[in-house]
């Protein structure tokens, strides 16, 4: 042990100062939300002995928190997609990903994923996950009701719809309201615990244990603030979540959404098993990227207004998802976002509480009150709406479902980030890692013994202008197994 | 020495292993650019004996492929500054440089170099660099006379000119053509050989030695096929440029230039500075962002046009600095960008390239070629005409300078990455250091003995869209001095 120096996760314990093991298990896992769950069930599944550590004093992580929607097809289709008449394909959902993330995408990841992603849903439910074979119509940040299948993404949206064929890929767990993630992680919390794995609460992971070679041994927990050395055979798996809870990491890596954003997230989010992998080799990739909404539907009403930046241009199709969306409107010179909508069209929105900053008859009283250029404002409402009752879109190609020409009165909310609206963020930076969940050097080369899974890795997920709800748990779930199979099929070190 | 292992900037060497010191000095300093060059000169000046291994057979780095202008100014102004009339403040410069760094500036980086920045002049100056007391007035990328001060940023341009008072900072060495790098070099490597420096050549650092408190001792170089130790007592300073020439870096870290723009640099940029100081602990910050140019002048009369994106909507105010330009060219939605210009203000871009996809007597006729909604190019130019006649533009404020109507005939350059228009780029992550040099770890802990500057730094350039040319020969000299004497003051380890 390093003498008088305080154990830090940036700060590996070389092996020969490993004095003694004080436990010792095949796989070890940090963190019990859902991508460490799912490492936990599938290494046990394998035969591998396992050890969970969480810091807080119960399974649920971030995954609990979320509506836990997972975003999965392909393959034919899901038992739901089939049964609600989708016959989706793994190209279009290869095809749509990739479109999404792109040139950040992980091509490896998502073929993984959209190859593998309707067994993965058989497997959810053969742990007991229960969804209903039915379809959520609405415009909606999420289903409220025990329907299943929805468009959470903007699969039907321009680019996307001349890219792949749209198909919903939201999976919603049968249970009313937003309670999603406590029904999905006690499901998979009672398939823990009927296995070998051995679940340590209010164990803090400290540091990982490495010999001179590179290659991870185990690692350093406290429990009952003793420091206990943790053999782990065959292998570490760092599923303890992404950095959004820690001030000066945002600061460091993705100040955009530093001061203002709400951060989504759990206590536990503060890049520990980051810093831990990063200090044996690993790289650490797409740190500045981020997800963020501004939830401006419902009322879905919303999405036929237009949305204009501080040159009273339009920036987006107003009926993509809302991280699109608010991603947009983040890149916008001057930082300003206007919502402008018709009287009969205005909903109060239920999440989003922009404060409306102008009113008008005309589209000129509209723009005087608001502050911006009257000509320009009127120019781009006009164009809009001379087209929309054609059912067109010649600039941004928002869907016919959505057109139709604004009529006065007129009313607008000002969705500049603080300014009111409310902006809500995560991180989707983290460890570079291989679909199997080993984790990367920068150099590319596996770290032996280190998996990461969950926002703790860079997994499919990869910025708010492609997000998809249903993806961090998707991810999160379905890496977190793959990370679990090879860990247990890891070959002992010394 | 790990028996079998291949030693790579990853996988630094435990000083455990190191049975034999080949090379004892108290500075060992990794690359040879301006930024190593002004490290020696300090530390040696500040008594200590420095080693400098420079994997090229000559000094230079990308210091000599550039103009090696320098962004320098405040405090009442540089000689040349006042010799040109003009009293640049401290206050200026601060607040200009913070606005162009926006959320990614690192505040005491950018304090530091603007209260030292005149003083930095007047030591370039000590050292033999040339500069005259005249101002170059076109604008320009870089002034092709001997002429010395111009503006290099976007200081006069909305939004900053309201916020900080401009100032040119630009200072171009006393030389005709683009011939400031070599200059500046060969002045900098006659004082290095003055002083008591050892300096190797055609020596490839490999790695960091490092104890297990995680201080760096020295380093592992290969001369001659050999690899030797190296012992540093006062510190290791990585000057070892950025990692624009490394695809499988940019790939991951740096998507958006890994493919198309040309790489701007040496072969020697491929980020092992970065992945030694990673390996050690250090933080790779800012690492999505760098540099880019489109560069559309001169002529300067190209000004005149105006952007439009694939909406026919402008997006910039076109007489800021190019960088911010191709910055905002490649936000845009579907990244399409392209110049519209008066026959009239026409002149063949020296540097850009792009081919002309349209020519009109109207602009309906050029909206039809170039495949843009034509009214809403006709709108975008007859607002931008009729308010650029009467000095004004009330969308992105544009400096009176270059405002007026256009005439037909038109013509629009295809200026979109990927359609032939010339886009050049470089990195601007890397180490995150203190303003003295010191490399920090993810949770803002010095690592002692160990240094970075120049683009193995993240420095004061943190984005395109904030860039001024002279901040990274700036930044290099500035802070490789601050490093060399910094590691030439620390405590002599064990």
């Amino acid at each position: 042990m390093s003498a008088g120096k305080k154990t830090t996760p940036s700060r590996p314990r070389p092996a020969d100062r490993v004095e003694h093991w004080d436990i010792e298990t095949d796989v070890a896992i940090v963190g019990f939300g859902g991508a460490g769950a799912c490492a936990a069930i599938e290494a046990a599944d394998a035969g591998a002995e396992v050890a969970l550590f969480e810091v807080a004093s119960a399974s649920g992580g971030s995954t609990e928190l979320s509506s836990a929607e997972v975003y999965l097809g392909g393959s034919g289709g899901t038992r739901v997609q089939k049964a609600c008449g989708y016959e989706d394909t793994t190209k279009a959902m290869f095809d749509y990903l990739m479109a999404a993330g792109g040139d950040l995408a992980d091509e490896a990841k998502v073929r993984a994923y959209c190859e593998e992603s309707t067994k993965h849903f058989d497997w959810l439910v053969s742990m007991g996950a229960p969804y209903k074979n039915t379809e959520y119509k609405e415009r909606a940040i999420m289903a409220l009701t025990d329907d299943c299948l929805l468009y959470t993404g903007s699969e039907k949206c321009w680019p996307f719809r001349e890219i792949a064929e749209p198909c919903p890929r939201g999976h919603n767990l049968e249970i009313e309201g937003d309670n999603g993630g406590p029904l999905l992680m006690k499901t998979l919390t009672d398939q823990v615990e009927k296995r070998n794995v051995r679940i340590e609460y209010n164990a803090r992971a400290l540091t990982l244990i490495h010999n001179v070679e590179g290659e991870v041994l185990g690692l350093v927990v406290r429990i009952d603030n003793k420091e206990l050395n943790v053999r782990a055979r065959r292998g570490v798996i760092l599923c303890a979540g992404g950095f959004v809870m820690n001030p000066k990491m945002l600061k460091q890596y993705c100040p955009r959404i530093a001061d203002g954003p709400l951060p989504i997230g759990n206590p536990g989010d503060t890049g520990s098993g980051l810093l831990m992998g990063q200090a044996v080799g690993g790289a650490l990739v797409n740190m500045d990227q981020h997800f963020i909404t501004l939830p401006y539907y419902p009322p879905s009403s919303l999405t036929y207004g237009i949305f204009v930046n501080a040159q009273a241009q339009r920036f987006v199709n107003e009926d993509c998802y809302h991280a699109r969306v608010a991603s947009r409107a983040l890149d916008q010179l001057g930082g300003k976002a206007y919502l402008i909508v018709s009287a009969e069209d205005y909903g109060h929105p239920s999440f989003m509480n922009a404060p409306i900053v102008g009113t008008g008859e005309t589209v000129e009283e509209l723009a005087e009150e608001v502050g911006l250029d009257s000509e320009m404002l009127r120019h781009t409402v006009d164009f809009y709406s001379r087209h929309a009752a054609q059912g067109e879109d010649p600039l941004f190609h928002k869907s016919a479902e959505w057109l139709k020409a604004m009529n006065a009165p007129y009313a607008a909310l000002d969705c500049s980030l603080g300014e009111g609206a409310i902006y809500a963020a995560f991180t989707l930076g983290g460890l570079d890692t291989l679909p199997t969940g080993e984790v990367l050097t920068t150099e590319k080369d596996p770290i032996k013994g280190l998996y990461a899974a969950g926002r703790t890795a860079c997994g499919i997920p990869r910025s708010a202008s492609g997000y998809a709800s249903g993806l961090s748990v998707g991810d999160a779930t379905f890496f977190g197994r793959a990370a679990g199979r090879a860990s247990a099929a890891h070959e002992p070190g010394l």
